[in-house]
């Protein structure tokens, strides 16, 4: 144990109070939305303006603009933060209302066990552990299972309030008239509501049990605030962390997590492989308030001290439990790596680039038989059913490379999960299928159009795509490219990738970097399938840019911070964040202002704008 | 004058020195292709790699990879580089050959004799100024016209075997036989050669003469490495550079457009509204390698003081011949924003965001007279086809704004672009048009499709477009996205965006940064229309990646020197460049180490691959 784990309790302690300081958005204010019980408050942020001053010095107000919120507690003005201590349970009593559970005795995993009464980790361990839920004995306890027989939870309702924030309110609202001007979309065979009212319970349950959707919430984890991931939804980010044999600690961790939330993160992933990988992943849990997701293979493998060949049904089975146990939401098996695909990747000219897809491989060619995985798969689905753990059927033969794109390895796997899907719907288990990897872009529809066909519309969870091979240090871009455009075709969920990916472990600000970069992507895809009220944040943005309300199109971008350091680089002065100008064209030279007199001016002559419409309609043309 | 621009000389010889060393690419070699005369010397890259190592330690050779060179003499082992000096004006005899130019005896622009003599700017001039050429009286010396008349100019040649590298070769070599291969692509009904045989200076004469490409090549910039614009050719990017009023010296944007070419730049724009905008480009033009674009309004503004009411023909006029003379290779010139078009900007978001664009729109309503840009187009022809400047056609009605695109007035616009390119035409005059701006991704096909239509398939051009408004200090990413595809559906040449649009004047870095990410979107476009050898980097970096030959996958990469640098983050030792390992799973945990022995498995059961083959054939379905 290294000398800087004995310090993670004071490291804990000082890093909440940092916490408290950076999780004040500038002009924001977190708000509830009440539901129909009083433990359902569903939050959103709203990003106030400054009013707009006319050339005549009248002020005109501008509402505040409403952002999905993913900073939970941290958020909250009036939270204590206090990592040690874990977040508020607030899903605890909406579980225990359902009477289809119960709190056991002790941790079911022997590994589990094992480590709660290990001294030699004892300064590691989270404080305040309780005792794990289960369903009840012959109980289905999966937000499907409810869906499909027509029970609307208190976290399908938190969902709908939660993708529908206050747009119900403002499309009302006069004075958002022109801010809720969209375009229309194209989305591609999906049926995204047309209008917030039609956001409602009804239609999640509706989606959740069709498995069109999933909202991962283990019953172990009630510090959660339910989120929705399925394509007639916002689109969701995924962020990765997690140490390595190399490198990073369990503060570190937990401080990425926290960080990526700040800047937007729908879902965590824990992809630890190095020390205390359950330790680490208890203080996730505990002080995460959005789904965490982990490959449980990476743990076994640990503890079987990294010899695929000696890894088990038991084993997995045990580490399973384990997990589940904590709280975690949703587990990527790799059950689709069948003994038959993997000479199909020999010829690849990068192989198996997925750990789990390799871990799988291998442990089917040592033992030549078939993926313990896919054989033991309907008690996996047993295990996701009594916790609730929804499935992210892994893609481990996904390219690695452009050249790799879309070959039978891939695809083989892909029909695979359609099959499993089919089967874990059976038990009313959660399922998302995950997705590439490297693809070229004139490839990556066939991936969202094979996976709705053969997965059943089951929602598609990808990672980028990265559309090239050539560009590492920057494939949060290369990867961004592929992600706008796959979640545009109806990808459900995005998995970030930073700067460092191929090259290191991401720091602090690459989980920065790769969050926001994801941002632009979910957003952009949103966009362009016209998802209610996307484009107000787009329009009050651009008003403000256009007003030379500087402080306002800073407030209002997806990272203030930076924004306002770059203007300041050129233009530091505080009066210039005032001035009717910018560093790009100076004073003098400035078209935004040369518009608002061309404003003017049309606005003196009456009719002229028709017989300008009249004109182009004629074809405008007077050479000809 | 400022005391910095005192420094210019020392400033300039001292940046000499710079470049010379940052301008040697890591295992990199500059060739040259001869082509049908002594002086056709055609410059592409090779990065040579190191052989890949068996397990039974055996050495396989692996070949050179060729790429598109933009570096110049700068990018020359043997280069002398004197920035004072100028480049080397290799078309000096192309031109003279030709017979259709003469030397004036002196500068034919009033403005520009005036500065030529002007003692207070003494100190800024280039030393070298040599006597324009201009074209003959009642000749016309346009590439499009040589075309036309079935001449293949040494331009074409050039540009045919630039476009070409040695890929003919590398085709009929068997070591690059796995390197070759590329996915199909889909270039929606442009016709990309197939084969790089196809890509012959009769071709491009071809695509030429149809006015599909252009060579911008001024006769008064000999330093010129001619190059292709057209989507039958290989994506090209543009880099912004220039001063403003606010920001920037001389030599600082030498510097930046030198820095821009060492990152891969096509052309560069000479955007300045600042000081000395005259003596700036002189500098530039003169130590230049690639085509050099301005927007003469710009400077025409400044000669009137800022006030758009006071600018008129001849004073305009004077402008394009005072930079047609320095050897300016095209013109953004905004003779679309036409009278009635001005008011259906009036409702926007964001109004005029063109600078160029509501210059004259504020002179149109000013005077309430049709854009004098618009009504002396056939003279505005006559001066270009003097000295073969090249028209990049201005969206002055770009969108500014998600809101405003796609509007009456950009497509407006758009269609008096098309009525101007044929008029160009008329005078063989070669013309490009620019493009948007800001577009959500599901209404950025159309722009393609209407531009190809309205204005007979001219190359397009354009900035980004940002596919959302919300991200401003990430807006070479929002831009990266629309722009990838863009050019996929057809543009034929990107205009970068750095991460300082919309906030201030990039930096040295800021350029690095828009460059290479623009590479990104060229590249993967490249890709996704399969030009033909574009998937071989890819192809040989993902191999470098999975031998781990972590310094191939350095060196092949876009910025070689950030990828080591992300790596050295977390694992700085020099043995770790050529470890079997990363720092993201440690040594143990290694899913290509894996896939390494899966390889060696499957070699080894003879039969098993075609098995599998048949066994996804078939349906590969066990459980249903």
């Amino acid at each position: 144990m290294s000398k800087k784990d004995l310090y993670v309790s004071s490291e804990l302690a000082s890093l909440s109070q940092e916490i408290g300081i950076s999780f004040k958005y500038p002009q924001s204010q977190k708000h509830y939305r009440q539901g129909s019980r009083p433990d359902i408050k569903v939050p959103y942020r709203l990003i106030s303006q400054s009013p707009t001053v006319t050339q005549d010095g009248q002020t005109l107000e501008n509402p505040p603009i409403p952002v999905y919120d993913t900073s939970g507690y941290y958020g909250d003005a009036e939270a204590k933060i206090d990592l040690k201590a874990g977040l508020p349970k607030i899903r605890e009593q909406w579980i225990e209302d359902r009477g289809d559970t119960e709190k056991l005795s002790g941790l079911s995993s022997e590994y589990g066990r094992q480590r709660a009464f290990d001294p030699k980790t004892e300064h590691l361990r989270f404080n305040h552990i309780t005792r794990p839920r289960r369903a009840k004995p012959g109980k289905n306890v999966t937000q499907m299972h409810y869906a499909r027989q027509g029970i609307i939870t208190p976290e399908m309702e938190y969902v709908a309030l939660r993708e529908q924030m206050n747009l119900s309110e403002i499309y009302r609202d006069p004075r958002y008239a022109s801010l809720i001007k969209q375009h229309p979309g194209e989305d591609f065979g999906a049926s995204i509501p047309k209008h917030p009212d039609e956001i409602t319970p009804e239609f999640v349950r509706q989606e959740v049990a069709a498995g069109r959707a999933i909202i991962p919430a283990n019953i172990n984890h009630s510090e959660l605030e339910p989120m929705i991931i399925g394509r007639n939804f916002s689109v969701k980010i995924n962020g990765n962390l997690g140490n390595s044999a190399v490198t990073s600690s369990l503060t570190q961790e937990v401080e990425k997590m926290v960080w990526s939330l700040r800047w937007g993160a729908d879902t965590i992933m824990d992809l630890s492989t190095g020390a205390n990988i359950h330790e680490t992943r208890e203080w996730i849990i505990r002080n995460a308030p959005v789904p965490i997701g982990t490959v449980p293979i990476y743990q076994a493998l640990e503890k079987v001290g990294g010899i695929a060949q000696d890894l088990s049904w038991p084993l997995f089975r045990d580490t399973l439990i384990e997990q589940a146990e904590q709280g975690v939401d949703y587990f990527t098996i790799h059950a689709g790596v069948r003994l038959a695909y993997v000479p199909l990747t020999a010829d690849r000219v990068t192989g198996i680039v997925s750990r789990g897809g390799s871990i799988m491989a291998k442990w089917c060619l040592s033992h030549h038989q078939e993926n313990f995985l896919y054989t033991h798969f309907d008690e996996i689905c047993e295990i996701m059913k009594a916790y609730d753990v929804a499935f992210s059927l892994g893609d481990g033969l996904r390219p690695g490379c452009i050249a790799d794109s879309n070959d039978e390895a891939q695809f083989g796997e892909l029909y695979t999960l359609g099959e499993l899907t089919k089967k874990a719907w059976e038990h009313d288990v959660q399922v998302m299928i995950e997705g590439p990897g490297h693809v070229p872009l004139q490839r990556v529809k066939a991936n969202v159009d094979k996976e709705l066909a053969h997965c059943y519309e089951a929602p598609f969870y990808t990672l980028g795509p990265l559309v090239t091979d050539i560009a590492p240090a920057y494939d949060h871009i290369t990867s961004a490219i592929g992600a706008t455009n796959i979640a545009w075709y109806g990808t459900a969920m995005l998995c970030y990738v930073t700067p460092k990916e191929h090259l290191g472990l991401p720091d602090k600000e690459d989980v920065r970097t790769g969050i926001i970069t994801y941002k632009v992507a979910a957003h952009a895809a949103d966009l362009a399938k016209a998802w209610p009220g996307s484009q107000i944040r787009d329009n009050a943005l651009s008003k403000a840019r256009f007003e030379f309300r500087w402080r306002d199109q800073f407030n209002l971008s997806l990272d203030p911070e930076k924004a306002e350091s770059y203007h300041d680089e050129t233009l530091p002065a505080e009066g210039a964040k005032i001035a009717h100008f910018c560093s790009m064209c100076g004073p003098k030279f400035c078209s935004m202002k040369i518009t608002q007199e061309v404003r003017d001016y049309a606005n003196q002559q009456a009719g002229m704008q028709e017989k300008s419409v009249e004109f182009v309609k004629k074809g405008a043309k007077l050479y000809q």
